[in-house]
């Protein structure tokens, strides 16, 4: 593969939700997987948006060359000590000064088995 | 984050549907998740699809600036008044006055345990 | 809404699969959910992709203006008489004459519980 | 259909991860589901990046004109003798010589019930 940046500066994700219940040991929980293909560091922010509240962040995260980084939104120590509710409705963009890719997929374990979604999010 | 308005005008779902079935006292329902970023308020409409019939709506909600709003489509209330049918194919697309992001999930309670689906709806 | 036209005239879905087998009495299946926002009929025509053998169609169907129509495509009623194998991978693009949009779902009840997945087409 | 090309020449899928567990005696597993609607024969390009680790690759296939393929990820003998690691974050990127189509799934069968995810790639 070249070394040409590939992705976008700007990534939305409207429908974001950390469920309240969990089995199996495995916490319900969602990722914003991200990948930077080019060869310089990424500096990303994060910005969380509620129904009823103001947005919360930014919050700063680095994503290193040529690395996908598979960011946990449930674990503060992954969000900068930013701890997200569970059990409300969010969303979040991720801003980043070189271009990125972003897929948000969520975990749900709630009713005693699995249950998987994902999308790439929207990039401009 | 710059104030920069980001989204699109208008979005599109061609895949909706509310099961007629729920187990686990979770009702089987579906989200058209929206998220304004920027710094006006938004005046969204809904219009709904059908294969048999005329379609319905526009249906007008506002969505605050800075905020998400995750709309069950299941619910009344959150549709000024309009009840959709459950057990039947339908479809919508989401008209805004400033730019906005559109998601769409279903979570399907019938069989006993959860399955989600997700995607990023399209834009134009 | 107004009468724009919105969509696309070509969408791509490589992933199609019918699952061999079913639970609940409910087939697994997928589907293919057009929408047709515009005041004209779309004439849509699916063509199918193997691994290991030539592409089979087009088939084609109209899809009524203003109306979404949600292709069930282990129905051979439904694809003109077309049975798409079981079992085997296979995908398919959707052409019409005038714009429209594309997801594309699966619903496999193989297990004994239901998973869903979903997805817009790629569009051009 | 016409015999335009249709796609794009590189693909990005940031959330690729192959479970640990499996059920049922289906393996958990992913699929890389590729188009090329074209009349030529499509040299494909795979590379894998890592949270913290040297991207592998390119793995080169053959991607035949007017066919799909469903490259299973968790199958060395579909990517040329590579095997990914499972239990570990990754993601991936395709690049071709003429344009395809690049469609994500996961099933995950570790929890004793199926779920599956699928998302487009994002696509350059």
């Amino acid at each position: 593969m070249s070394d040409d940046l590939g992705g976008r500066l700007r990534w939305y994700v409207p429908d974001a939700y950390l469920p309240s219940e969990s089995s199996h040991g495995v916490p319900s929980h969602e990722s914003a997987c991200l990948l930077n293909t080019g060869a310089r560091n990424a500096r990303v922010r994060f910005t969380f948006f509620f129904e009823d509240r103001e947005p919360l962040g930014p919050v700063e995260l680095v994503l290193e060359a040529r690395r996908t980084r598979h960011v946990r939104l449930d674990d503060p120590d992954a969000l900068g000590g930013v701890e997200l509710p569970r059990g409300v409705p969010y969303a979040y963009t991720v801003d980043s000064d070189v271009p990125v890719v972003l897929q948000h997929s969520r975990l749900d374990t709630s009713a005693g088995a699995y249950t998987l979604f994902t999308t790439i999010g929207y990039g401009e």
